[in-house]
């Protein structure tokens, strides 16, 4: 498995506008077991996304088809600030 | 929803013996829907854990109960360093 931890940062006051582009029913995402989008409670602007694919390839070819797609355009207007992405190599738990 | 994400670092080398301990199937977490274990690419003795709680009362009521019941001694003794947790309030995604 392939996992990803960002903090995303959305322009002031742009945080639920920003959390609602990432949760858009439109856009699939074969192969990924687990994504969450969550509010930092510590931080009125950011957002952590956690992600868990089935594999690096999985989510590449994802983000691939995003990113010719366009479809997550809006959501990239909205982000003042991306994070370091933490890479992980999920191993188990609940809800995998 | 609840959330809790926390960069655990095991005493060296003893990074999968934590990560077994984390999910010993014996230890229930009744209304948490995603718990996700995880190395850290690029820290050979650190964990991620993702977390997911339907509130924080139901994370503080099994909290309270690991702590009686000492089943997770093992893991503590295993922690080197016990990371800041940052606390979210997930919204949605995939898997919840």
């Amino acid at each position: 498995m392939y996992g990803l931890i960002t903090r995303l940062t959305a322009h002031a006051g742009r945080r639920d506008e920003l959390g609602l582009c990432l949760l858009d029913p439109n856009v699939k995402r074969p192969g990924c077991h687990s994504y969450v989008v969550a509010h930092d409670v510590n931080d009125a602007d950011a957002l952590l996304v956690t992600e868990v694919w089935m594999s690096k390839a999985s989510h590449d070819a994802w983000f691939n088809t995003i990113r010719e797609s366009r479809v997550m355009r809006p959501a990239l207007g909205l982000i003042a600030l991306w994070g370091d992405t933490v890479v992980t190599r999920p191993i188990g738990g609940v809800g995998l």
